[in-house]
C-alpha cells in the first residue's frame, strides 16, 4: 500500500473544480482511506448496500433523497458540475397561501375504495377492482423485505472491518475539519463581515424539534394559567361525573390559589432528578404534578375543546412572528385512542384559527398501544393503526368530507413517533412477526415495527395524495436519543430525518452512512442534558465537526430554559460551551432550515434562489451568512468520501 | 487520635440549637478534623491571625466584617443566641431618596485641609494643624505594616501543614454539603413550593459585576447605532483637527452605511480567539474595531458629554426596571489621567439624568499609570492617586464645591480595580518600595501596590464621609481572575468583596480563609469560559458546596450574551451545566442582594427584616425562596469549622 500524503494547498487543486478560492486539505498517493485496499472494497460495496436500500425507501415514500448521491449511485461517479444540472431534491412541504391560511384548493372525491391488509392499506380504484383484488400499481415495501433489509444494516453495524473503516474515515472527517478551520477560520469571518445587514440575529432559524405542549416557558405557563384564573374563574372547564366544573372549583379542588402558584409548585422544569429517569420526565408535563391542569391547559380535545390551549400557543406564536427570524415546527399528538382525533385536532386548529406563517405542524404519535390496551380501549395494534391512518385515507380521498381536516394537513409537514426509547424491548424483528391484526396481547411492539407500519401506511398515502396534488409527508421520528441502536437503522431506512440521534455516537457504520446519506438530525443539547447525557459529552460538535448535518432545538422550553428567548437560548449555550464560530453557528442555522418542512419558496427566499444545489452554487451568503468555501469544503469533502468508495465499488 | 465518627441525625442534636429540622450530618469523636493535635493548634493559630488581620483592614476602613466571627476573635466561642444579638454588620450603601434620585443633603463647608504624605492623604482641622503636622486622629495601615502582613498572609500560603488542613477541610465541606443534599434535597424542594407566589423568577437578583459600557448585549448596541445613524446623521459627534464631524461624516470616514452594519461587522463579541487573549478581548470594546465608534457610542466624556452612551444606558436601565426583580451594578470608568474626570462623569449623570433604583454605580481604575506615563501624561503614580482622590476629599470637605460630584457619589458604592491580572510584574512587595511621588518611570507598579493606595485613601476619605454624615465605600476589585495568588492576599486584607476569585482553586489556605471571613465573590463563568478557564472547569460550583458566597453575574453581556436576557442566561447556563437545584440558584441570587451596595432598607424589603442577622433568624422564605434548612446547614457548618479552630487556639 502506498503511502498517503496530506497537502495544504491553495486555490487551483488540479481537479478542475471551479474554485472556491481557500486554504485546501487534501490527501495525495493511492488509496488514500487508510485501509487496506480488501478492506476498502469490502467497505465501500457494504455501505453502497446500504445506500442503495435507503434511496429505495426514500424513493417510493417521496421523501428527498439527495440527487448528488443518487447519481453516484447510478453512475459510480460524481455528477456533472455545470447549468445542467441534476432533478433537484424537493425538501419543501405544503404550499400554503399566506393571504388566507385556510383557503387551500379541494379536489373533489375520486371515489377510491381501500382496504387493511396485514397492517398496510391498498388503494383500489373502484369496488368492482376491490374485489377482483385489483390494487392501483402504488409501490411499497413489505414487511418481509423490511426485516430482511433491517437484517443487512444490523451485520454491518457489527462487522469488524466495516466499524474499522467507517471509525477511520470519521476520524479522519473530524481532523480534517479542524485543520480546516485552522487554515480559514480568519478568512471565514472577514467574509461574514464583509455581507452587508446580515448576521446571526437576521439569519432565519427553525426550532425544528420542539413539543407545541410544552413550547412556552415555564413563566409564560404560570402567567397564562394566572392569568386566566383571574379573568376566566367562572366558565366551565370540564364535567366530572356529570357535574360542570368552572376553573375557579377545579383549583378549590387542588387547593391552590392563583394569586400563590409559582413555578417551584407548578413543577413542570427538569432538574437533577430528571436524569436518566423518562417517567419522571414525562410527569413534569402535569402542573402542580396533576393531570387536572395539563388536561384544562395543554390538551387540544377537552371539554372546552382546547380554547385555552389554543389561546396560549397563540401567543407562543406571536411571540415568534414579532422575533421575526425565528420558526417552528412543533409536536401536536394524535393518540390513536380513537377515530374522531383527526377531526376534533383539525376542527381545534380551525375554530381557534391556530396558524401562522412561523409555524408547520408535525404529528406525533405516542408509542402507548400497550396502554390502551391494558385499559381495553383498544383491542389490537390493527385499530391503533386504523384510528391513525383512517381518516387521513378518507380526506385524501374525498377531502368534502371532512374540509377542515383537508385544510388543517395542508399544514401539516409530517409523523413523529414519541416515546421512551430505553424502554426494554426484543429490538430483533423477525419476518414472520404477528401482523397487526394479530397483534392483540399487552405487550408493546417494537419500536422498528411501530416505524414500519407508520411508514408503510405513509407511501400509500404520499403517493395517493401526490397523485391528487395534495401536499405529502415525511417521517421525522424520535431516533436514537436512547434505546438500542437498531432503531437507527430502522429510521435510516424509513424516515427522511430523525430527532436526537446521540446513540449514533456508539454505531460507527450507521454515524458514517448517516453522513453519506446526508441525513438531518435535529438536536435538543439541553434536553439530553436533563435526561440522557451531559452537556459536555453531547456529540453535537462532534457529529457537526464530521460533517453530519445537525441542527439545534429546543424540545421543551417549558421543561428546560429560563429565558424567553428559548432557541437562542439553545445557540448561546452551545455557542459557549462548544466555542461555536458565527460560520458553525449560520450553518446550523441553515441545516434548520433545508430541514424543515416550510415550503420551496419560503426556504428560497431565505437561503437563496438555488438553495437546493449542493456546495456553494447552493449558496447565498447575503441570506445564510455563511462564506461560500465553508459550502465548498463541505461539498468537496463529501464528495472525497463519495470518491473514494464508489471509485473501487465500480473496480 | 481518637476516630472521628460520622452521624446522621434528625432534628435535637443535643447542642442546645434553636433546631430548624433537617437530616443533619454531624462529626463525632475527639479531634475531628482529621489532623494531627499539633498540627490544628498550629492550622487554628495561623488562620486566626489572618482572620484578625482582615478584621482590623475591614474595620477602619468602614467595610463589612461579619459580626459573629468578630464575637469569635473576641470571645473564642460562638456568640450567644437570643434577642441580645450582636452589632450588626451594614452592608448597605448610600441610602437615596427614590423620589427624587439626586436630591440630598449637602452638607455645609468643613474648612478641613489635607495634604498628601507618601501617598495617602492627611486630614487637618485647620490650616495651622496642617503647619504643625497635627492631622485629625483617623485610624490608617502604614504601607510598611501592610507589606508585613502580605508578607505573613504569603508564608501562610506556602505552609505545608497549614496547606493540608486547608485542603481537608475544604474537601471535608464539599462532602457535606453533598450528603446534606442527598438527604434534604427533597424537603427543601418540598418547602420552596410551599411558598405562595415567590419563585425563582420573583427574586431579586442583582447582576454584581457588569461594565456599563458593555451592559447591553450586541444586537442592542447595533440597533442604538443604526437608530442613532437614522435619527441623528447630521449632529456633530466630534471634531477632529478642528474640523466638526457629523455622525455621517464618521460613518463615511470608516466606509460605513448604518444599514449594512451587522453584528460580524461590530465584532464586539468575544470567539475562540480571544481565550488567553485578554488584549485581543479588550479590543472587543472596539465596535467595528475601531475606537472611533466607542468613542462616539460608549464614552461618558467625549465633544457630546457622552449624550448617545446615556441614552443607550438607559435603555438597559429601563429593562432592568421593566423586569422588575433585577438590578444591576454596573462599572463606570475613572481613568486618573486628569482631575476634571469625576466632574465630567458626574455632570454626564446628572444632565442625562442617568439613574434608577435599580443601579448603583461602581467606579472602575484601570492599571494603566504605565500607558499615560510613557504618553507623558502623568509624571509619577502620585499625580494618578491625586486625580483620583483629591475630587473626592474636595468634595466631601466642601460639597458645595461640586454639587453634581456630591449627589452623584450618593449613587456610588465603591471602587473596581481593573485590567488584565495576568500581565508580568513582580508580585512581591518589599517595606523599602518608592513612594508614590517617587514612582516616576515607565514601569507599572504591581496590583498590590495600586490596590493598598486605594484602600488606604478610601479608608481616610470613609472616616471623613462618615463623620460628615455621608455614604461611604468599599473596595471590590478584580481579583483572582489570573495572575499570581498574592493578588488574594492583597484583596483578602483591603477588599469588601472581590469579583471573579478564579485563582483561589490553587491555594487552599486562601480559599478557606475566604469561606470562614464569609467574604462574597461576584463569578461570571461564561466570562472566564472566553477568557481564561473553559466553563466546565470553573470552581463555582465548588465554592458554592463547600460554602464560599458565591454571586453570578454578566461582566460583558456585549461581549458573551446573546439574549435579552443576560443575567437570566447567565443563570441558565450555570443551572444547566452543573444540574444546580433551585434552592441553590435562589441561594445565589441571596448571595448577590446581600453582596450588593444596594441601601439597606432596599435589602430588607428584597430579603426580609432580619437579613443581616446569621442563619435561618436572618432568613425570611416568603422573599428568598431559600428553606430555612438550607441556612440553617450554612450557619451551622460554619460555627463547626470556626468552633474548630477557635476551641484549641483557646487552649
Amino acid at each position: 500500500m502506498a503511502s498517503a500524503r496530506i497537502l495544504v494547498r491553495g486555490p487551483g487543486d488540479g481537479r478542475g473544480r471551479n474554485m472556491v478560492p481557500y486554504q485546501r486539505v487534501s490527501v495525495c498517493g493511492i488509496h488514500v482511506t487508510g485501509v487496506p485496499f480488501d478492506e476498502l472494497v469490502r467497505s465501500a460495496e457494504m455501505l453502497v448496500d446500504a445506500l442503495n436500500l435507503r434511496r429505495c425507501y426514500m424513493d417510493i415514500s417521496h421523501q428527498s433523497f439527495p440527487p448528488g448521491l443518487a447519481y453516484y449511485l447510478d453512475h459510480h461517479e460524481a455528477p456533472p458540475r455545470g447549468p445542467n444540472r441534476q432533478g433537484l431534491v424537493d425538501y419543501g412541504g405544503a404550499v400554503v397561501k399566506f393571504d388566507n391560511p385556510w383557503t387551500c384548493f379541494i379536489p373533489a372525491d375520486c371515489k377510491y375504495h381501500y382496504r387493511w391488509e396485514k397492517g398496510v392499506v391498498q388503494i383500489y380504484r373502484s369496488e368492482a377492482d376491490m374485489n377482483v383484488h385489483n390494487p392501483l400499481p402504488y409501490r411499497n415495501i413489505s414487511f418481509v423485505k423490511y426485516v430482511e433489509d433491517l437484517c443487512r444494516l444490523s451485520d454491518m453495524i457489527a462487522d469488524g472491518p466495516l466499524k474499522s473503516f467507517c471509525y477511520r474515515r470519521l476520524s479522519y472527517l473530524s481532523s480534517k475539519f479542524k485543520m480546516h478551520v485552522l487554515l480559514n477560520e480568519l478568512h471565514e469571518l472577514a467574509l461574514q463581515k464583509a455581507v452587508p445587514h446580515r448576521d446571526f440575529y437576521n439569519i432565519r432559524k427553525v426550532d425544528t424539534h420542539i413539543h407545541a405542549a410544552s413550547s412556552m416557558n415555564q413563566k409564560h405557563l404560570l402567567r397564562f394559567i394566572k392569568r386566566t384564573m383571574r379573568t376566566c374563574a367562572d366558565e366551565v372547564v370540564a364535567v366530572q361525573r356529570g357535574v360542570p366544573k368552572t376553573l375557579k372549583s377545579v383549583f378549590e379542588e387542588m387547593n391552590l390559589d392563583a394569586y400563590d402558584l409559582n413555578v417551584d409548585l407548578l413543577d413542570v422544569h427538569a432538574d437533577r432528578n430528571t436524569f436518566h429517569r423518562f417517567d419522571k420526565f414525562n410527569a413534569k408535563y402535569n402542573p402542580v404534578g396533576e393531570s387536572r391542569l395539563r388536561e384544562v391547559f395543554l390538551k387540544t380535545d377537552n371539554y372546552m375543546n382546547g380554547t385555552y390551549f389554543a389561546r396560549i400557543i397563540k401567543e407562543v406564536i406571536n411571540d415568534l412572528e414579532e422575533n421575526k427570524y425565528t420558526y417552528s415546527e412543533p409536536r401536536i399528538s394524535i393518540y390513536c385512542k380513537s377515530k374522531s382525533e383527526w377531526s376534533k385536532l383539525a376542527s381545534w386548529a380551525l375554530r381557534n384559527d391556530v396558524h401562522s406563517a412561523h409555524v408547520r405542524w408535525l404529528v406525533q404519535v405516542p408509542r402507548l398501544y400497550d396502554i390502551y390496551r391494558i385499559s381495553k380501549l383498544l383491542n389490537n395494534f390493527q385499530e391503533f393503526i386504523n384510528n391513525l391512518f383512517d381518516p387521513l385515507f378518507q380526506v385524501s380521498i374525498d377531502p368534502h368530507s371532512n374540509v377542515e381536516l383537508h385544510k388543517f394537513l395542508t399544514h401539516v409537514i409530517g409523523f413523529d413517533s414519541v416515546d421512551d426509547e430505553s424502554k426494554p424491548e426484543n429490538p430483533i424483528l423477525s419476518e414472520n412477526m404477528r401482523s397487526p391484526e394479530e397483534w392483540d396481547d399487552e405487550e408493546n411492539p417494537p419500536y422498528a415495527y411501530y416505524l414500519y407500519y407508520m411508514y408503510a401506511n405513509m407511501v400509500t398515502l404520499n403517493q395517493l395524495r401526490k397523485e391528487r396534488g395534495m401536499n405529502t409527508f415525511v417521517l421525522r421520528p424520535h431516533c436514537g436519543e436512547a434505546g438500542p441502536a437498531s432503531h437507527l437503522s430502522a429510521a435510516f431506512l424509513l424516515s427522511e430525518n430523525i430527532s436526537h440521534g446521540l446513540v449514533l455516537r456508539k454505531v460507527p457504520v450507521l454515524q458514517y452512512a448517516y453522513y453519506l446519506a446526508q441525513i438531518y438530525i435535529a438536536m435538543s443539547p439541553l434536553s439530553n442534558n436533563s435526561l440522557f447525557l451531559r452537556y459536555h459529552r453531547n456529540p453535537l460538535p462532534e457529529y457537526f465537526e464530521k460533517g453530519l448535518n445537525v441542527t439545534l432545538s429546543t424540545d421543551d422550553p417549558l421543561q428546560f430554559h429560563y429565558t424567553k428567548e428559548a432557541l437562542m437560548e439553545e445557540y448561546s449555550v452551545a455557542a459557549q460551551a462548544w466555542k461555536l464560530s458565527t460560520c458553525d453557528m449560520c450553518e446550523l442555522a441553515r441545516n434548520s432550515v433545508i430541514m424543515s418542512g416550510f415550503p420551496h419558496e419560503m426556504k428560497q427566499h431565505w437561503l437563496g434562489s438555488q438553495y437546493q444545489r449542493d456546495g456553494p452554487e447552493g449558496n447565498d451568503i447575503t441570506r445564510t451568512n455563511i462564506p461560500d468555501l465553508r459550502l465548498a469544503y463541505r461539498h468537496e469533502t463529501l464528495i472525497d468520501e463519495l470518491d473514494n468508495l464508489f471509485k473501487v465499488h465500480m473496480t
